[in-house]
């Protein structure tokens, strides 16, 4: 790839006017890095596109000068995905960030892919609308697609893959496409919209999207619940998850958080490995009854305790608490850096996973702790050490490898939902096999051949 | 593509063994056919492979002398997907039909592709468990991901795709991939899984996959509810979905089946545009409570009468008849060629979509009848003419492309589940565009270049 050259910032101005390409230190060093620990790299100039034309123009340019190009939505990822390691164009999505239109009697919304999570949920909620995937970060909804987001409503709703019904996308040479249509069941060619999501912006760039939405559940219970140790929290969900009572949140949380929450946030919740549940639905009765047989399951698991008596606002505070584990790691540890390990299994596993993680984080002398959207086998460890201690780093490090080994043996994967940008291509060989990597590269290949949409990300180097 | 010469054919002989290569006229007239209209054409031959690597000798004989290999599961398919237009090779996977491994505390199971969906539904309810895709007919899993089928249950559990976790496939040239893996999230590379369900045996060859299935549902709650006329249904539909009830199947049936099945079955459902609703769960009153709203909404968009009493015989038999509408158009109209309608349009225009239907069906002077899968606005119709009369066919030919411009202009699909074959890939452009068709027949041809997995299939021919 090529670097930007005055001659060709000259023509991208041209393209986009002086106003929408940025080249000021304090911008390059916003679109250098993510929430990762990947090494930031300057870009040689950012842009902010309002319209897909503009998109479409920026790519042909890059395209026919050969410039890495890399998309920015919230910058929120957490494996190097908007780093522009081989520098060139970000492409800033900031601009383009309206919801076109509420088709509330359909479900769907279409929207640009700069608009963020939090926006979309408030825009919604005036249709009693709501969009259910949700990582948590105040993430763009481009990048939530990117990178096929998750989070604790995905064991009811699925990712965001499973909400995408529709998509504008520019290609590496600036052509526009559409993929899919407003039904809800297609079964008219090759599904390029799922293509699309989760490939990290390096086979096209997200100009619109169409997406699944609901009507926001008119009731839930929610409650927590105490166990003498994780493998009892981990059956518990087991039976949850096997009697297909399907709730909208089984989410594990480690007694340390438990304890730090409590302490932040003046709440009293008993300090033991917990179960976070939630049932949502239009039925008050129904949505009780489904507890009930929750904590029945809890109970013959060995639950200690259990609350099933929060209200809306307890409820809220709660989910808070749970959304903001990693900023308080980071509270705590001022200044660390933080590996987010992602992996999932299949959930008969989880209970291994779990056991297997903790033993080897203590042979380590570590002590980092265990969450998860335990309804998904998928678990999450915040793995922090200071920027400059690299015995803490690579520890880590090789704690995430050994937990990213041993998912892969249980037949799970090395990311659940925070997708391989950098920081995973290591482990997409041993994930899917050489053969399956040609084919992703000889996709690749054909819808990018000049290599320009986000180099350095997904494909391991050749 | 070349036709199969005695050289090439003793070759193949000498890959499979004699057993294993059919050539005899009934098996070839067996495999020239599904259950469309559209002209049979003999392959050369048929081959039953044992093993994957029986499939993979084949796919790299017929790639290296340029054969066509078009693969048969249970010849089910409704758009000439197993018709071979261009001779060749047929590789039939009845021998590959077993359930390999039942992972029932991962509520997964791993299956050959020729495996029947009855026969994998009575190993599954040995351990509780039940793959929710049910398009009707007793298709082969293997012919059920090629197409994406989805039928009954999809309103609630969604289609094929969405329980497709990994796959173990053929390449044109013989390789062996797999993609995705035994975690229920996937973040990691590009969604080949999701690329091959749905392509209709033209990327690659399934040789094995991993479902996820669910636990059976405890209780059910089975309503039959009549309306005063389809626009009435189609409007309870609408509420039924817009509450967020989660509906395991509705159904709305034309009167005059509803006719049909009482002659037929000595049912005594009253005729009148009808609604068949169901729903699931391992609580019994939380599915009692869900159905109790649920008629509630049906009588305040005015139906005439309902049934919730439907015991778990009469709940199967009003399945089973439901299943068997097009068997009965074939038995009321002997000979007779059927043509199934199968647009899908967003929610809100289903009783546009109706009426607009009707409309164009009695201006044709044809008594035709809308059923649907409602709950996801997917229309059908039978379209039954006599062999030779040319005159019917023209009509039901032309009503049919009808139904699709106008389910196009409303954002819907031309295929909600029976796929695109032959029959619909006149349509394929005017779904998807010029550029997104281009990008298709790009991956088309990274995938297999010298196009001998069932070519004339999905892509307009260029």
């Amino acid at each position: 790839v090529s670097r930007l050259n005055p001659e060709i910032l000259a023509e991208l101005i041209s393209v986009l006017g002086q106003d929408h390409v940025a080249r000021g230190a304090s911008v390059l060093e916003l679109h250098s890095h993510d929430e990762s620990t990947h090494p930031p790299v300057l870009p040689d100039a950012v842009v902010f596109p309002g319209s897909t034309a503009d998109v479409s123009a920026v790519a042909e340019l890059a395209n026919r000068h050969g410039i890495a190009l890399t998309a920015f939505g919230a910058g929120t990822s957490l494996e190097g995905h908007t780093v522009p390691v081989h520098g060139g164009i970000v492409i800033d999505f900031a601009r383009m960030n309206r919801v076109l239109q509420v088709h509330a009697t359909d479900f769907q919304v279409t929207v640009q892919p700069g608009v963020l999570r939090l926006d979309l949920e408030k825009q919604l909620s005036g249709f009693g609308l709501f969009f259910p995937p949700d990582p948590g970060a105040n993430a763009s909804i481009g990048g939530m697609i990117a990178n096929n987001a998750a989070g604790i409503r995905t064991v009811k709703y699925g990712a965001t893959r499973d909400h995408v019904l529709a998509l504008e996308v520019v290609l590496a040479d600036g052509r526009i496409i559409n993929t899919g249509s407003r039904s809800v069941k297609q079964s008219a060619g090759y599904d390029l919209t799922h293509l699309i999501v989760g490939s990290e912006g390096t086979l096209g760039l997200v100009t619109e999207a169409t997406l699944l939405v609901y009507p926001v559940p008119e009731h839930f219970s929610t409650a927590i619940v105490s166990f003498p140790d994780v493998p009892h929290a981990a059956e518990a969900v087991y039976g949850i998850m096997g009697h297909g009572l399907d709730p909208a949140a089984v989410e594990l949380v480690h007694q340390d958080h438990i304890a730090w929450m409590n302490e932040d946030e003046g709440a009293d919740l008993p300090v033991a490995p917990s179960l976070m549940i939630e049932f949502t639905g239009p039925n008050e009765k129904a949505v009780g009854e489904a507890m009930t047989s929750a904590l029945e399951i809890c109970d013959q698991a060995g639950s200690t305790g259990s609350d099933r008596g929060l209200g809306r606002e307890a409820r809220n505070a709660m989910w808070r608490m749970r959304h903001s584990i990693r900023e308080r790691v980071h509270r705590r540890f001022p200044g660390h850096r933080i590996i987010s390990v992602d992996v999932a299994v299949p959930i008969s596993r989880f209970p291994d996973l779990i056991a297997f993680s903790q033993d080897r984080a203590a042979a380590r002398g570590l002590d980092y702790r265990v969450i998860g959207h335990a309804g998904d086998g998928n678990m999450h460890m915040n793995l922090n050490f200071a920027p400059d201690d690299a015995v803490a780093r690579r520890n880590a490090e090789t704690l995430n490898g050994e937990l990213i080994d041993k998912a892969l043996e249980m037949g799970g994967t090395s990311t659940g939902e925070h997708g391989i940008g950098i920081g995973k291509r290591a482990y997409l060989v041993a994930e899917h096999g050489a053969e399956a990597v040609a084919v992703m590269r000889g996709i690749k290949k054909t819808l990018d051949p000049n290599n320009i949409l986000n180099p350095g990300k997904v494909l391991p180097d050749e």
